[in-house]
Order: structure tokens, then sequence, then C-alpha cells
């Protein structure tokens, strides 16, 4: 099985109380590829403008991505700077440069087209309509957005969420998007805008699926997975697309999508954010074994488990 | 078995989204008294005024729990007045008559002296301490506290520290407690300071349990429960105390305190903190049964468990 993930390649400067990098391999098409890579075969599709050089794809390709969806274009890669205070729930953007990402349109190589699982990072939802109706025959969408399509752009989001098995969001944005205050509640109005399962990010919390009724064959309650309570958080971006690379390259590897596969991916969601937290940048991420992430599975389990 | 509570018993005003009470039971030690009553045997320690009547005594004896120790004042009863907004998890105080309870000093009937289980609910840490040392043989203890107490009675506070095995407190809390902002370190610090274990709750996402190193012979893993994704809060007030009596409630009813038995205290902890606010005041804690409250304990297995 094999996923095309669209969405941002990209550099990051960032600052967190554990220290300072000018300019490291980020974006979430990036932290979403490395991570699923170690579940299944990924395929990625993103722009980079000339500064991103070979030893920046390899990261990449030493993992096995494919990444001949990623476009070069003239100019710069997009630049996001942040910084964390002593809360590392919450980034502070101190500059963001889309370059040559403000103009992107999603190319899929012909050799994409046959992929069963495809995850809509977060872009402009006309373009994430647009990838998924180029592949009709596709088994399982994922989806991904932020407060400012869903405060601006509500008309086109709502024709993207119809065409979405899976939205996974964060607590602000599921209130926001589901305008209740109520997380369950803002969860139900979410799953009636279209994704048959919606997953929260709930940070050092952990996340939360929640199914529309009668979706995958279960009961009708949620499923929630811890996040792990680490002592050292050295740098939390990008945790939410490490997730979304672990549940959905779980998914993949899978085969089919029971209630049993989703718990499964949202304990294996969770276990890759913990990962990409350690480290700087994407650097946890690239080289992990499979090993150390079924170890940390089982770590994961003993925290929620009452047996 | 049976557990000594000390601590509030009150009236209370309040407002939530869902509606308006004038005065209506509450205090910690009520809210304690009845969660853990379903569970094992229970006696209260409290001071109360003049407008206390026979029909809020009633409430707590109906359910089976000793109130010889709720001793009587001239004066009125603690009140507290609260208001909830949208945001459930953030009360706004809009009273506090301490009343009676300004000059409050636990006396214990002679017949409480032979429990084996105590829980000292938020009250000044000197007086804590006191009642722990009237009760030498005692097999566990577990503590509340508050900001109040963090802030400006820190030297009194470790005495008492010393002197319980458990903590329950709120993420707010334990990083004042171990002046740490992450919950991880903190709670490391705030277990350095004395309790064998740490319950820190989270509210909405439930609350995490932190051993000791070697305490409660089991892994060095703390252990996470959910809490029930809730559409209607109708007042959270309470929640906490409840998740202590049905945490406290359910180690009194074991007989012996392994990692197992705390696992499971943690989720009927979490169970009782559900039914208390889906009603205003104590109205839920007072008539459930033992067979809802175990339904919904495998509602809450189902919530996190993979099988």
């Amino acid at each position: 099985m094999s996923i095309v993930v669209v969405g941002s390649v990209a550099f990051d400067g960032l600052k967190t109380p554990y220290g300072v990098r000018e300019k490291v391999l980020g974006g979430a098409a990036t932290y979403f590829s490395l991570s699923a890579s170690y579940f299944t075969e990924v395929r990625v599709v993103g722009v980079v403008g000339d500064d991103f050089l070979p030893e920046h794809e390899a990261v990449m390709n030493k993992r096995g991505v494919d990444t001949r969806g990623i476009q070069r274009a003239n100019g710069k890669t997009f630049f996001w700077k942040g910084e964390y205070g002593e809360n590392v729930n919450e980034a502070k953007t101190l500059q963001t440069d889309l370059n040559v990402f403000a103009t992107f349109q999603p190319q899929l190589p012909a050799e994409y087209l046959n992929s069963e699982y495809l995850f809509l990072a977060n872009i402009d939802p006309v373009l994430q309509t647009k990838v998924r109706d180029s592949m009709p025959g596709v088994k399982l969408v994922g989806g991904d957005t932020m407060n400012y399509w869903i405060k601006d752009h509500r008309e086109n989001l709502g024709k993207m969420l119809k065409r979405v098995d899976m939205l996974l969001i964060n607590d602000t944005e599921a209130k926001m998007l589901g305008e209740d205050n109520s997380l369950p509640r803002a969860a139900r109005k979410v799953l009636n805008l279209g994704p048959k399962a919606l997953v929260i990010k709930h940070g050092e919390y952990g996340a939360t699926i929640f199914f529309r009724d009668g979706e995958f064959a279960g009961g009708h309650h949620p499923f929630r997975a811890p996040a792990l309570p680490l002592e050292e958080v050295r740098d939390p971006t990008g945790a939410g697309d490490s997730f979304a690379g672990g549940f959905m390259g779980y998914i993949a590897s899978q085969g089919e999508v029971t209630r049993t596969v989703l718990k499964h991916a949202m304990f294996y969601g969770s276990v890759m954010g913990s990962f990409s937290v350690e480290c700087f940048g994407t650097e946890r991420l690239q080289s992990l074994t499979r090993e150390e992430i079924d170890e940390r599975f089982l770590i994961f389990r003993e925290l929620t488990h009452l047996d």
C-alpha cells in the first residue's frame, strides 16, 4: 500500500527553551512523510525553491520517500520562524515567508495515481479538493486545515470536508469549525459537515477520534489515545503532522479500515508525535527503527490499559 | 473497610449556561462522601451552621454516610457562589463567605479512629497534619490542597506533604507546587516533597497518576484515565472532589493498594466525576446505582482500550 501526501515542504527557524536553529528542514508534508515512512510507502507532492538542496531531498529519500512530486520553482522555499516559551503548547510565529508556496499548484506524477491512500495537509481547501478529485479511486482520504481557512474560506472548506473521510485538527480548530465551545458537541457538528471520523489533537493530553454514527462498524463512543508525559519537549514543531503521518501510515499499512485499525492508528500517531518533539526539527524522525516505535507503543499501552 | 474524610460541608450558589441555583448542598467533603459511599463506608468530619437543616444531613445519611463528625457551630454554613461561562473548565468566584468554616477545628469522634483510610480535603495544611497525626494507624492517606496554601503557606504544606501517601491536585496546582511549567517535571518535583503517588486532574482531559520510583511495585510509567467526552456539562462544581471520592473509595474497598488497584481507582474516580457534572450540585451523586457506575466503567474502558 502507498500513500500520497500533499502539503508544505519548508525551512523552519526555531527557538525553544532548549536552543535555537536558524534554518532546518520542516513543513507539514515533510514531517508527515518521514513519520509515515515507518509504516508504508510514501509519495510526496510539494514545491520548493532554489535553496532546497540535494541534501534536503536526500533526508526524505533515505527513508524511501518518493519525492518525484516535489516541484522546483524559481525563488525561495517556504520559510517559517517561530518561538516557544515555557508553555510548549503555544507557538509564537515570528516570520512567515510563503515564497514559492504562495503560488503552489499541486501536480501529481502519473506514477502516484494508483495510491489507495491520500493525505491533504494544511493548504488552500480549493487545492485540497482539486487533488482529491484527481484521485477518484482512492480508498481513504485524510485532511488537515487551520484557523485561517476556517475563518475566511468557509465555503471552500465546506466543499473539501465533503470529500475527505477523516479530518485531523486540534482543539481550537475543532471548536471554531464546529462553532461550539464544548469539544464533544463541536465534534458532532464537524462530523455533520462531511468526514466519517474526526481526530482532535489535544497536544500534551493526547488525541480523541470521534466517529460519525454507523461508520466503521463499532459502538458510538469515541476513542482516546494518550500523549507521552515527556519531561523534555525540545521542539514541538511538527508534532501534529508527525501524528498524522503515524496515523495515516499505519492505516495504509493495514489494508482495511476497521475500528480496531483506527484505534491502533491513534496510538501509532501519538507514538510518532512523541518521538518528533524529542529533538529539533525532523531529526528524531530521520533515524528511528520500527523496534523503537513498537517499544514505545507498548509504553502507551501501559499508560492507559488496566491490565 | 471505612474511610474518614475531613473538609468543607457547604452551600453553593451556582450559575452555569444550563441554569441557576441559589443555594444547594455542596462542599468538598460532601461531594467526596457521596461519591465514595458507592464503594465503602464513609465517615465525614466538618462544621456547619444554624442554616444546615436535618434535610441536608439526610442527603448524606441516605447514602449511609456517618455524619457524627459534623460539628454544629453558631452562625452560618460556609457559602460559595460561582459562575461558569462557556468554558466550563474555569469557575468565576462571585462570593466566598467562610462563616463557621473560618474557625473550623476538626474533631474526630472516637468511633472514627479505627478507619484504615483517610482523605484530607482542601483545608489549612496545619489542620490536615493535625488530623493525620490523630490517626497514626491509618493505612493510606490521600490529600488535596489549593493555590492559596501553595502560595502563602508553603512551609506548613511541606509538613503535610510528608504525611500523605497520595496527593490529588489539578494541573495549575501541580505546576505551581512543583515550580515547573512542564507537567511531568512538576510531578517528579512534587513527589520529591513526600507523597508516594500524585494524581493530577486535567478536567475534560482526564487525570494522570505519577508514582514515586519503587512505590506500588510496578513500572516507572504513569497511568492516565480519560474523562468522558460529555456533550452537556451542566455543573462542573465538585467534579474533582467526586473524582477523589471514587478514587479513594474504590481503594478503600479493595483491602490492598497495588498498582492494579490504583489504575482501577483512577477509572472509578473519572467515572464518578463524569456523573457529578451531569446535574447541578450533588443531585446525580445522590441517586446512582452500582450498576450504573459499572456500566460507565465499561464505557471508559472502551474509550481507551485497544481491545
